[in-house]
C-alpha cells in the first residue's frame, strides 16, 4: 500500500462518519490532514449502502488521483457494519493486521475491534477506542514502557489498561448512556435541563458520595428527594445526577482496573466537556490525569496502523 | 367520622387511581371491599380536576348514603397532586393525622407521605408505600415488635425498616425505572423483548455477580457484550439485565438497612412478578422474604389509619 505518503482514513460510529484526507512523512506520528468529510453512522445506513457511501463521499478525492487506499475503524467492522471483521482478544498491540477487501478500484482495510474477559470470564468489546490507544502510543514512544490507564468518556465509557505498549484488558460502563435515560425520563431531573461546560459544586459533593462507598442505584434518588424537599434547583440536582454517575464510574472502574498495582499515568480522550468533567472527577481521587484532543488521538492511531504495517493487500 | 363502619378510600398513584368502597367491624384489621372503581393517576390530570374526578366516580355510592368520608393516600398529596401535604418526617409511627378538608358535602382526607434523612444527610420520600406498611403492621400485631425490613418493588422501589412499630428509616432504589429505561433504549437489550413470570437461570448468575462486590454500571455493558460475543439469546440477555440490576438493590441495600444488626423479617408487598423476583434474588443472599399482596395491604392500611384515629374533621 502507499503509505506513508497519503490515505484516506475515516472513524465509522455509531451514530456519525468522519472521513480524513492524511499525508505525512515515514516515522512521522501525526499526519497532515488535507481535507475532512462527515456522513451517516453505521446504525443510521443498511449493509449494502456503505459502499456507496464512501464512495460518493470520497470520489473526489480519488479523482485527483491521491490515494487508493481506504482504512476504516470503529462500528464499520461490526454486526451493523459494512462486513462483520472478528474482535482481535486481549492481550494484543493495537497496530492490527487490518481486514481487507478490494471494491471498485479502492482498497479498503477495516480495523478489528478488541474483545477482552474480566476474571470472572465477562465479556468486553470495542471498536473504534483501540484506535485511539493506538494514536496515544505512537504520539509518544515512552508510553510502550509501564502501565497506563487510558480514559475515552461517552455513551460508553472506555477504560483501557496499556502495560509495555500491550492492551491487556479493558472495561466499559454505561455512564454516558444511563446519564442521557434519566434525563429522557424526566422523573429524577427534568428533560430540558442543561449542564454547563465546568462542573458545578453539587458535581464535586456527589463524586465524593460516589467515593465513600457509595450505591448508584440508591444515591440517584437522592437527586430528586432533594428537589422536593430541599428545593434543590434543576441545575444543580443534573449536575448532583452527572457527579454520581461518573463518580460510580471512576469508584468501579479503579477498583477493577488498577489491579492492586499503581498505574504510570492516566488519559482522557473525549468530547472537551466529557473530559472535563472526568478530568475534575478524577481529583476527588487524587488522580493527575493527562488529556489528549479525541480526534488527534484518531487520525495518528489510524495513521500509526497504516505505517506500523498493519495494513496489507492479503485479504 | 364514621367509620368503622363503612368508608370510601383511594390509592392515588402517579399513573394510576383505584378507589374501594369499605365496610367493616371496629378492631378488624381486614375490611370487606363492597366494591372498587379505577381513574386516572395523578400525572394525568391537573390540580383542578381531581375534585371532579374523585366525585364522578364516587357519586353512585354517596347517593346510596353510606358514607361522606373519602380517605387517600398516594401522589393525590403531593406537589402534583390535589394538594400539597407536608411529608411526616422518619422516625414516626405511619398512623398518621391526615390532612382533611371539606369538599361538597363530604370530608376528604389525605394521607401524607414519609421523609427520611441518612447519616449523609441526603434525604428521601415516599407517598402510599407508608399506607401500605400500615397495613401490614395493622395486618398481625407481632410485627409491632422487633425490626423488620419492608420492601416494596416497583419503579422506584422501597426498603423501609420499621422498629417497635416506628418506621425508623427508608431507602429508594430506581431499579424499576433503570430496567424500563435500558429497554428503552435498546442497546443493552433490544425493545421489544418480555420477561417471564419465573426468572431465568441468568437471573440468578447476575444476581450473584451483584453480590460478590458487583459494579453496575460496568457490569451492565457485560448483557451487551455476551450478545456479540457469545451468541447470548435476548430473553436470557433480559433477565441477566434484571438480576444486576434487582441484584444491585439489594446489595446495597441490606448494606445500607441492616446498619449491622440483622432483623427479624423480611416482607416483599408489590406486584406478583416483581416479588417472585426479589424472592429468588434474596435467596441468594440467605434471607427468605414473606410475602403480602399488594392491594391486601393498601386497604388495610388505609382502614387502619382510619380505624387509629387518624383522621379527624380539623383540618
Amino acid at each position: 500500500m502507499s503509505v506513508p505518503g497519503d490515505l484516506i482514513c475515516g472513524m465509522w460510529g455509531t451514530t456519525h462518519l468522519t472521513l480524513w484526507r492524511m499525508t505525512g512523512d515515514e516515522g512521522a506520528p501525526v499526519p497532515n490532514i488535507q481535507d475532512s468529510l462527515s456522513g451517516p453512522g453505521a446504525a443510521k445506513i443498511n449493509r449494502e449502502d456503505f459502499e456507496r457511501v464512501v464512495f460518493d463521499l470520497v470520489e473526489p478525492w480519488l479523482d485527483e488521483g491521491i490515494s487508493q487506499d481506504i482504512l476504516l475503524a470503529g462500528m464499520v467492522g461490526s454486526t451493523i457494519g459494512w462486513v462483520d471483521v472478528p474482535y482481535v482478544a486481549c492481550p494484543s498491540t493495537p497496530f492490527f493486521e487490518c481486514h481487507s477487501m478490494q471494491c471498485r478500484d479502492a482498497h479498503i482495510y477495516i480495523v478489528p475491534g478488541m474483545s477482552c474477559r474480566n476474571e470472572d470470564g465477562a465479556p468486553n468489546v470495542m471498536r473504534g477506542e483501540e484506535t485511539e490507544i493506538a494514536g496515544w502510543l505512537a504520539l509518544d514512544p515512552l508510553r510502550r514502557e509501564g502501565a497506563h490507564l487510558v480514559v475515552i468518556p461517552g455513551t460508553h465509557t472506555k477504560w483501557v489498561r496499556v502495560e509495555g505498549g500491550i492492551v491487556t484488558g479493558f472495561l466499559t460502563s454505561v455512564a454516558g448512556e444511563l446519564f442521557a435515560g434519566f434525563r429522557q425520563s424526566g422523573v429524577i431531573i427534568p428533560i430540558d435541563v442543561e449542564l454547563g461546560v465546568e462542573p458545578g459544586s453539587s458535581f464535586l459533593e456527589a463524586v465524593v458520595t460516589a467515593q465513600n462507598n457509595g450505591s448508584l442505584v440508591h444515591d440517584i434518588f437522592s437527586v430528586r428527594a432533594r428537589q422536593v424537599l430541599d428545593a434543590e434547583d434543576v441545575t444543580s440536582a443534573a449536575e448532583r445526577l452527572s457527579g454520581l454517575i461518573i463518580g460510580a464510574d471512576i469508584s468501579g472502574a479503579l477498583q477493577a482496573m488498577r489491579d492492586g498495582s499503581d498505574v504510570d499515568s492516566v488519559t482522557l480522550i473525549g468530547a472537551p466537556h466529557l473530559q472535563r468533567r472526568y478530568e475534575v472527577a478524577l481529583e476527588a481521587f487524587d488522580i493527575k490525569a493527562q488529556t489528549l484532543d479525541a480526534e488527534l488521538a484518531a487520525t495518528a492511531g489510524l495513521w500509526a496502523i497504516a505505517q506500523r504495517g498493519g495494513l496489507s493487500h492479503a485479504g
